[in-house]
């Protein structure tokens, strides 16, 4: 018996309104799907996907940058402290089957790069485009809103 | 509200039958007094620690050196995989507050001695002993049987 | 007495005739100014800026994905072998001043992105374009030749 | 053409007069041989071996834990600054062929027995000694003085 699926949620740790819903969202739609959040377990974006997961009754876990548990989010239910500093963000990834990221900054582009960079699809909410000489390079799947994204990743295992 | 306390149990994955019984029994009492179970994630002594946290309604988490999921005991609630090889033994550190031994090879003594090195407090039942000079380093709490070993280690937390 | 600035030169490991020429030159002027140039210790990009180096005189490092030293290109003077695969890149921004990009593909993004997050200044020279919400962000300081990215590097350390 | 051989000097940061002594002279032999040291970077045995390297015309390597370059020891000629703490010890490891350990703390130990588990041979100078069941485990080959440790350790690899 295969175990569950896990799922990345990425974003920034000050979104904006906008993103925190949708993470929240998301977090309740992965978590209805029988599917693990893990994250990289603080605040804004990180916190609105465990709050979503822990509502539809899911599982999730935080793997945090820090040596102390107490800095994770109210709703992670799992912490792992890493004192890795943001190296920990490789982490979120390898322990995830697909990403889904929301808004973001930067430490949410390097998670979006090394998941493609190690074959790890990325399901893209209002984040991070890319391209390069002025072309656009559509690795990250876009998708239209919260629904449509968790479909996208969970398709993509 | 503080969370639980997160006991690390680490052991060979080819053990005596008697470390074996003793890894199961010191999952089960780590269970039963409420705390999580942090391993390496795959058999012998971490599969046995598992077993015995699952017995009693606790929860596990193993931190796998490798990139499958499927690698992790059949125990394992929460499996993480790192992709960094042995050098994941310091992240089974890292995320707990205690460390109990269970007899053990090289990778034990490992994850023992970056604990004393960080300052984790290590307990051990059966496990490596140190010395320089010819004089005992007594730096490992020893335990008698399984439920000394969890009194020991929840007490140092 | 400070020591030499450390400079990573990073991108592709297939990359274009001209993206080799470019880093050779990056290379070869990074040398000249007495920094040494860190890198991913392979081919491409990172072996041309190796050479580069070399040609002039200068010091190099690979920072290696695997176990083998033999991997690094043969213009690597000191090979570092982690064994951590991918998240090796973390470690060749962490090990440097500033970064200079020359193209590259999704690895070289991880390694920009993680740079932006931790405030490693990064020089792009043809490399990845970064937005949001269709508007750019501007995150990478352009240069118009090996020359000029040397000089904007360099400057920013 | 292979390249050089790389051998870990390691041991502690406040080690005794005859450990200082005796790692200067390993890294002095380490270099006459035409092999690079590689150490954590910073004090106590780590500078004696890199300053007996250096008097040797050898090439030293410091594996930093922190972030800044500056808390190498003079002698280093690379310092890798890599922000893991205490885990950069597994670096140490895997960077070379073989370790020499001289004295040391539970840091040393660490590094012993991670190269013990990942099968890098280990050479002891006055070094930890280990025991299971009261019994020695002879896995660390133990040394007369330094040359004997250097010679046993080229033997080695």
């Amino acid at each position: 018996m295969p175990g569950p699926v896990y799922v990345a949620v990425v974003g920034g740790g000050r979104p904006e309104p906008a993103d925190t819903e949708a993470a929240e969202e998301v977090g309740r739609l992965v978590a209805a799907a029988g599917a693990v959040v893990v994250c990289g377990g603080l605040g804004g974006v990180m916190e609105a996907a465990c709050r979503g997961a822990k509502e539809a009754g899911g599982t999730t876990v935080g793997i945090l940058p820090g040596h102390d548990r107490d800095e994770a989010n109210p709703y992670v239910d799992v912490a792992i402290t890493t004192g890795m500093g943001e190296a920990r963000n490789t982490l979120v990834v390898r322990a995830a089957d697909v990403l889904v990221a929301v808004g973001g900054e930067f430490g949410t582009l390097s998670e979006i790069a090394f998941a493609l960079r190690t074959g790890t699809p990325v399901v893209g909410l209002g984040t991070w485009e890319l391209a390069k000489g002025g072309r656009p390079v559509e690795a990250v799947v876009r998708a239209d809103n919260p629904r449509h994204a968790v479909e996208l990743a969970l398709a993509r295992v």
